[in-house]
């Protein structure tokens, strides 16, 4: 059996069953698009991760409570307002949002999910939302830009859109595998980091869908942080249609399966990459590699407390091959670790050795520093656990963005 | 027996036995001064806190394995330099520049205390210092202006001075307490936050003295956040002449014990919140309180979580009443809490009452978030813990200020 896979052309409207659109509802004042609308033509089986901030969104609460239903079969997202903190009345308007959708599609409020992401604190204005759902409904279609369309109406800060097409072929049968994602702050790995939607076609039972969902998130869209906070409104959903011509995917050993999750992962990569080259303000990537830790935990405190230091993401917005701050948040995090082994490379120069300095080529560091993506390694030399994380450089824009997000 | 305290014109040599000075040795480039040294007559008691860093820097290092002798003579700080992170090197450089001073003051190199702070990963300019220090010997009086030479010289992105100086008057005696602090950067709780020394003629046993400073530290410049970042250099050292005219502090159930620790508190809250007030690029201070929590534990995490959060700081540099982003810090704090109890309040305006939004006057709101200080108060409902925090906004400026710390 062969086994291959590429990127198409493609949407999130691509997979067999589905239809998207993006419509302006009028909760964004200058006429963007706010209103994203999925639909799968049968009942698809759905699993979802979601934030583990305490608080949560109304919206989010609504989907999370829906979710032992294992299906579903649309999925209403508005941005512009996150539908959060604004007590029992958030939880009435994500149901009366779903209602309308119920009877515009003719299907029970209880297979559509709901996401809200944008300013907390505000009610959301229920009324122009059905206004945007009427038009909507009348929108759905597998058209490219309906499948962007999509994307675009659950951006808020972003400034680009992110998303990926597949087309996987296993024989002479092939399948889908769609992702749009939507930063770009209040980023920070804990379980979900971001909206997110993938759909397939891929025939696969529930457990096997959610199990590769599980296990991807782990390397991919929880290992991306632009300024360490962890919104109440994050969530990753996945859609199966189970429309293609595939024999279903039922055992967890599998090369199918196995090549189902390799290409999930592939696709949550790049999205991840994109979400943390996007962040708020960001004008470069970068990815922190640690290496050689004594456990898996020690890897990870270390990743999140390097890539939430201002002043490493600092340094490398100004060019600056600071690394004794990459160091000293390497000492406070928590992690057990020799700072005496300690090696740290940027880019491919190594600027410290065994916790001491080196002498280095300051100019060619800063060339280095200028690109556009830029790796930091971290070798604790101390066993065999390694992590990496995407995180992006902290700049002017970051404030200007944040300084008045609701004016 | 009658306990008065007032704050009088005087610097870190006023309590008596102590002179000071600060001079330029060359490290900084701008003519600056950089050396700082603080001198007893007799030898002092002295006790410390350290960075929690597992990184520590090789000056820091040096005065921490001299701790345990309990008394001193001296203090020696530089400014511009870490010494940290150059290996075996540092570690002799520390030891020589002590040295140096040892035989200039014709005192062992073990009564002589070491501090550093500035970029890491450079090697001390020791001929420089040893120049510096044959003219900080020379230099070193009780003047005000040397008091306040001996703080300057230890300043790096700091942009005022922050000292105080107390007299305490125990019925007809007195003796004085004194205090100095440099930020502004690199400022997280983790035992000690910042470079800060703390004179006194107090006559005091080492345990008592050692069991008020630890006793102050929680309180106060551990309750200081500029950036989330701990440093490889912090530490507060308080050194006691013995030489005032009171009867020595023995009984740490006595008033005189009490007034010592509630002045020394005073003194340490002051410098504390100036720290925050002059954090990197900060144009106001921020005081955050936690009441009503389940534990003591939960009280914290909530603090350290939204004062690290960067999108609360520049909401607040925006004058932006953005508290669904205080809420949101609070909910991934990993305190145990009920969203559905708390209320928020920023100034005097509540703006979030059990979970949910609360209407309020937005101008008077930008009003109360346009002065010098601003205070967020976080009420949980849930139990009697209560505890407090100072940081600052997260401006233009920060990014500026380390954008290119080290050119």
């Amino acid at each position: 059996m062969s086994f291959q896979r590429e990127y198409i052309k493609g949407a999130i409207n691509t997979p067999k069953g589905f239809t998207s659109c993006g419509v302006h509802s009028g909760i964004k004042k200058d006429g963007k698009l706010d209103l994203s609308l999925i639909l799968c033509d049968r009942t698809a089986t759905v699993s979802g991760v979601f934030t583990k901030n305490t608080v949560k969104g109304h919206s989010l609460s609504r989907t999370m409570s829906l979710m032992k239903n294992k299906s579903a079969k649309a999925i209403l997202i508005n941005s512009g307002n996150a539908n959060a903190c604004v007590g029992k009345q958030g939880e009435k308007d994500a149901e009366e949002v779903a209602n309308l959708l119920g009877k515009a599609l003719g299907i029970s409020s209880e297979e559509i999910l709901t996401g809200s992401t944008g300013v907390i604190g505000q009610t959301l204005p229920v009324e122009k939302i059905g206004e945007g759902i009427k038009e909507a409904v009348k929108s759905l279609d597998k058209s490219l830009k309906s499948g962007e369309n999509a994307l675009i109406a659950t951006m808020t800060t972003d400034t680009v859109p992110k998303s990926g097409c597949m087309k996987i072929c296993i024989g002479k049968e092939h399948f889908h595998l769609a992702g749009m994602a939507k930063g770009s702050g209040m980023v920070h790995p804990d379980m979900a980091t971001m909206i997110s939607v993938i759909t397939t076609d891929c025939k696969i039972s529930f457990d096997l869908m959610d199990k590769a969902l599980k296990q991807v998130m782990t390397k991919t869209f929880n290992r991306v942080s632009v300024d360490g906070e962890t919104s109440v409104c994050d969530m990753v959903l996945m859609m199966s249609s189970n429309q293609s011509s595939i024999p279903e995917i039922t055992d967890s050993d599998s090369p199918e399966y196995n090549f189902f999750v390799e290409s999930l992962e592939v696709l949550c990569t790049d999205l991840a990459k994109k979400i943390a080259a996007d962040g708020e303000g960001a004008t470069k990537l970068i990815e922190i590699k640690v290496i050689n830790a004594k456990t898996r935990n020690d890897a990870y405190l270390i990743l999140q407390s390097v890539a939430k230091s201002p002043l490493v993401k600092t340094a490398i917005f100004g060019c600056d091959a600071n690394w004794g701050r990459i160091l000293t948040a390497v000492g406070y995090s928590g992690a057990d670790f020799d700072p005496g082994k300690c090696n740290i490379k940027i880019g491919n120069i190594e600027v410290c050795r065994k916790g001491t300095a080196l002498d280095f080529d300051e100019d060619k560091a800063k060339e280095i520093l200028s690109s556009d993506t830029v790796t930091i390694k971290i070798d604790l030399d101390s066993g065999n656990f390694c992590d990496k994380i995407w995180t992006c450089d902290l700049t002017y824009d970051y404030i200007e963005i944040n300084g008045s997000y609701r004016t």
